[in-house]
């Protein structure tokens, strides 16, 4: 397909289609169609999902487009699973879900497998997200499955985090305590007709009270049936209200700020790492440092640095543009 | 405490506690403590042991102990718990745990966060287990939480893989046949007194079969029962069978390779890291860069270029050693 970029700001779904594959395979085809799209986003609202694995995320999902939608919105979702990274198959696949939806052409759902390296947020997410925005849709929902580091990160390029959790789950109350409810801007106790919904709710804002929200805004803790649709109209409020706070407290500029630093910080590493990967076959240098690793003639710090030096030069090893600033080079 | 690398060596288990502790940290230190004891490492047999949360892996893995304890092998427990990347808290924090072999001097025990970079390996994991082998243990059991990604990295450091289900667990199942399977080199299915075990043991012999290991060794499905230690003798000696395997078809030189090459990925990509990170504060050009990024002046791709010129110089960006080794730079 030509053009893929024009096509898709003028509308064309297959070329948005083709453009999120473009960028989640990455390389050059990628880095040019983002710097062609990218004047074109910054303006949706970015929704993160997340919960253990069966605590209803998706349910809720639908149940949040089904309100979004009465208002006219434009919703795109994208599902994150987990995948392999010995195969690379996603485990969810292309699950038929949605059924609500799938007919309104102002909705979309796309599946994307987390490549990342070692779990963190895969380049590609970032940028199937800008395909998302700059295709015109107001309001993108990442939804992740699990609460591992992994999906804690995926949650980190949202806007607004909702925390998903099920009566009665004493590992995630757990997890509450231990900090990773910082990360939820609103928190669903799903599944609210099961029994001790409310006392999970209480919970939850006991826990809420001892931390330290990293803002002045107050997470609401709600309670939720998605598969009836009850209390979702009220998440969907929190949402909006959570929004506008961030925009009336300068908030989602600084937001914006630390997810920029966290994928630029990513995208460097990963220059790094390819170098790597790319010169291991073509440097003696490098293979012979690994072999000598594993024979214990070098020991990997050294053989680190002595890689940093094949692959960056003499005077950038080690602590590069520390030592640079400290003092001069003087070999 | 000085010398701690010396007194290590003598068999000074508060040594060990504080050289884990050391090399957790990372820096300097770290890097001497390790460059000291390298050469003392690599005759342990590790032994990592995944599965998700419930499957009971702690009980499998004390009564593990109990059956290497009958042959009087040392054995060190690395346990890694997921921790919040917000607040840096373990989960599970200092269970207390191992009851019957805390007594034991030749057991030892350690709880360790995972607080690699995006879910990775922390680069602290790979230095704590050899500390361990310098120490003279003889077993490391590395027993992680979850089957994330950042887990399956961390059983990747590891000798033998045991991964650890429970009958009926539907999702794990579901891990299996998109290839989680593949790290497994022992599956065991354990609580094998509740309903099913036989039948799930059936359904990943059968997913098995399907699969490609990676290696000619086939992996053997058990059923135990943890708690009453049914079973685990036979897992001990599978553990046995498959070191010898490894030992006698050279596997054991090729999975060490590829950990040390993960290794040396990962810490020439966490100099690259840490080089941004320390020059955030210090450089115009890389702080210009994000806000640029921020405001839509700058798009996130050209902006990671530039940072690389900024870190380690202009000839240097992008592609590295490809473009050095292809074209001479003329600029």
């Amino acid at each position: 397909m030509k053009d893929v970029g024009k096509k898709l700001l003028e509308g064309d779904k297959r070329a948005l289609a083709r453009a999120i594959t473009i960028v989640e395979a990455g390389g050059q085809e990628a880095a040019s169609l983002v710097k062609e799209l990218y004047y074109h986003t910054g303006k949706a609202h970015i929704i993160g999902v997340t919960g253990s694995p069966g605590v209803g995320k998706s349910t809720l999902v639908d149940a949040l487009v089904t309100e979004m939608r009465k208002e006219g919105k434009r919703v795109a979702i994208l599902a994150i699973d987990p995948s392999s990274p010995f195969t690379g198959g996603a485990i969810l696949g292309d699950r038929i879900r949605m059924q609500d939806h799938t007919l309104d052409k102002d909705v979309y759902i796309r599946s994307m497998a987390n490549r990342g390296h070692a779990g963190g947020v895969s380049l590609g997410t970032y940028d199937a997200i800008r395909m998302l925005e700059a295709y015109g849709f107001e309001v993108i929902i990442i939804e992740t499955v699990g609460v591992g580091q992994s999906e804690l990160a995926i949650a980190q390029t949202a806007d607004t985090t909702i925390l998903v959790l099920m009566p009665g789950s004493g590992d995630d109350i757990q997890a509450i305590k231990s900090g990773i409810m910082e990360i939820g801007d609103i928190f669903v106790v799903n599944k609210g007709d099961l029994p001790g919904a409310n006392k999970s709710a209480t919970e939850i804002i006991a826990s809420l009270e001892l931390s330290h929200h990293p803002t002045s805004w107050c997470p609401p803790v709600l309670v939720a049936i998605s598969e009836t649709g009850e209390g979702v109209g009220k998440i969907w409020s929190s949402v909006k209200e959570h929004h506008e706070f961030l925009s009336d407290s300068d908030q989602l500029t600084e937001r914006r700020l630390g997810k920029v630093k966290a994928e630029l910080s990513e995208m460097v590493a990963e220059i790094a790492r390819t170098n790597l990967e790319n010169s291991l076959d073509k440097s003696n240098e490098i293979s012979n440092a690994l072999s000598d690793v594993v024979a214990r003639k070098m020991d990997p710090h050294t053989a680190a640095n002595a890689i940093i030096k094949a692959l960056f030069g003499e005077d950038r090893a080690g602590i590069g543009l520390e030592r640079k600033e400290t003092k001069p080079v003087t070999s």
